[in-house]
């Protein structure tokens, strides 16, 4: 799904990433980030494709929204579980969304 | 792929996107964007992947670096060809990265 933003500035984490071959929990557990996510104050939305590499693009209100999003106590032990197991490498962007145009 | 970027500060365009049924001609021109897209000044890399939704981000040094890349000649036809023909819908954000980790 392509994401209904406001329109900017507001911020972007995109996360790139390619999984282990411990994957194990892996898809039960993105869903429920994905649920908690869009619960969180300043969510504005998620786009997120995998083929091998992952891409997860998440947007927000501000820095905050997404420092407070980072420390949720169900997301840390989601991130511990996968720097421990389920990705081999990933990259996390913060970016500041300048612009935006659609079709 | 994960892009490997330099230090931020530097620029991200996130561009999602969905095609339409005609897509003759389509995967063609987008190997040839990307091959031209890595020649263009500023360039610092790519991520794209497709599951039906597509996300590609690139990476640039400078504003100016992706200006040019948009007004290039060949890239403004694929442009208006993705707009005419290939693409359902896209969504295009220029974005500044402010701060990037990695496992």
């Amino acid at each position: 799904m392509i994401a209904t933003t406001p329109k900017p500035p507001y911020y972007a984490v995109i996360f790139t990433n390619t999984l282990s071959e411990n994957t194990a929990g892996y898809e039960e557990m993105a869903n429920r980030m994905v649920e908690l996510a869009e619960q969180q104050p300043g969510f504005l939305g998620m786009e997120s494709v995998r083929d091998g590499v992952g891409i997860t693009v998440s947007y927000w209100q501000s820095l905050d929204a997404i420092k407070s999003w980072k420390q949720h106590v169900e997301h840390l032990n989601a991130q511990q579980l996968g720097r421990d197991k389920w990705y081999n490498a990933f990259t996390t962007r913060i970016a500041k969304v300048e612009r935006e145009y659609s079709l």
